[in-house]
């Protein structure tokens, strides 16, 4: 979450992210260094600045690894991108008024070189295609918004399209 | 829920339906206009209004969108309808005194056009067909009933037989 | 639930069955007949009531509708039966000491006449064949036990053996 | 779970796996027999001291059964074995600091000679092959770690592990 132009509050290393507490979280640059703290950040804290750094009206990341994520991520990487359309739901995300539209989730290859994936993902936006989120082969989601609220509508229409993507595959094979 | 014969309560537009309190309630009339209310009524209100206005014994209508009423809608929007049989669990459903019956459950087209959409469904009931409940394609399903109790019961049992017809064509394939 | 040699507690004719009280349950004799009520007993007494009566040693009868239930129940109706083989859980049955046996679990047609479906019953188990419970077509599962806690097991056993035969049925196909 | 360097906390026999309390819980040495207790502890006990006996390290074994983990024993017994490959969550188990490879999860018989079970297991072990959890055909998952919170994650690891492969197999088929 984001605390400040150039702060932002990501989880210390290794901590069992189903028992968070307070002392679990540090802060950390917009470059990822910590601030104020010995502690090690996520060895994925890239991925998180690299959002807050390019968008200024972000103000939350959030990167889960559910069942359905993971699936789709290794069914589609080959195609690099699952594209989602004809739901209501695509409304959850911003600039999308109606239904009659498409949005496109990217999944990128599961590199252990956190800066050469930070490119590939900049060459994304660079291209001037939007997206909401992003799949990493085999890993999970990551997705963004104005602030948590909006986050986690953001991931959760995700998980529910996805859900939705996968069992139509499934009854239509 | 209907108030009385003109007054039915419904959602306010942009609230989270996860988190509703009665701050999150508003009165319309049956043309779905705000009652003594500056706040703006759901944008499907009119749906709603449809129903209570064309049953006078209906108390309840109920709108959700669950993965198997997406998918379903989606699946069946093609052949225009979801027919439901051999169910012990029709007899849920007004009028079914035996499970050797069949229910059959609509699909609309998802058009953003509320009023073009009433005419479809005004349609259907003219025919003189009946119907205890319809999807509209990638969105999900409405029901109604004589009060609140009675709704929910259709609701959990077009969840159910939903949920059934999809794993039967899954395993029939 | 067995309460003596002749009389058994049942539940009350179009109670929800998800908010049953003491209220909602009534005692019957072993053919069926209200004792001491003026209630109505459900539909379908005359199935818990003819395994009390067949079998002295029965203490209590569950009937429960789940999806896989339902959905094994169609996809079994033509075959009369499933065989359920090859499981660890086949030693939760009595008299089953090893994995290395079979179960079979009848579907019987979902029929509106009691007392016929009643014969079918009683035929199977003057065949000579054992079984430790029954689906009926469209509708639902019967299993019985010496106790309550003994028949849950029962129950429990069948719905996560035919959750594990549809799923194989689902990947093998 | 291990007390010391011959000792371990193993359940007694028949007992109610969902409802354990300090009262269903016996001490038993590393071949199995009972310390200090005239209960006799549960039937595949050895499987557990074998573990413990072999691997100092150990100090805790877990075997559950579920659906999933049912269900893949039985599609995978032919092949002896499930190749788990290209997931971030490989970095769960002891040894493995990339996703770059693979875990391999052997399935042996279920066979009720635990002796004989007990040496196939064995033999997996000299032949120089790692392995974090094994499957029993029709039965259910053992695995192990150095304490129990190792143990759960390596568990829970499994679990999600099997959920994908399982679903993986059903959309590409």
């Amino acid at each position: 979450m984001r605390l400040g132009p150039e702060r932002v509050a990501v989880t210390i290393s290794g901590r069992d992210k189903g028992r968070l507490t307070e002392q679990d979280v540090m802060v950390v640059d917009l470059q990822g260094q910590a601030v104020d703290s010995n502690a090690r950040p996520s060895a994925e804290t890239l991925l998180h600045t690299q959002l807050y750094a390019r968008f200024p009206e972000v103000g939350a990341v959030l990167h889960t690894h559910s069942k359905n994520q993971t699936v789709a991520s290794r069914l589609y990487a080959g195609a690099g991108a699952i594209r989602l359309e004809g739901y209501e739901l695509l409304k959850a995300f911003p600039g999308n008024e109606t239904h009659e539209t498409a949005v496109e989730l990217p999944v990128f290859a599961n590199s252990q070189d956190m800066p050469a994936l930070c490119r590939e993902i900049d060459a994304w936006f660079e291209s001037g295609r939007t997206m909401h989120g992003y799949l990493i082969d085999g890993h999970g989601i990551y997705t963004w918004g104005r602030d948590m609220p909006a986050t986690r509508r953001h991931l959760e229409a995700f998980e529910f399209l996805l859900a939705c993507e996968l069992d139509l595959r499934r009854l239509r094979s």
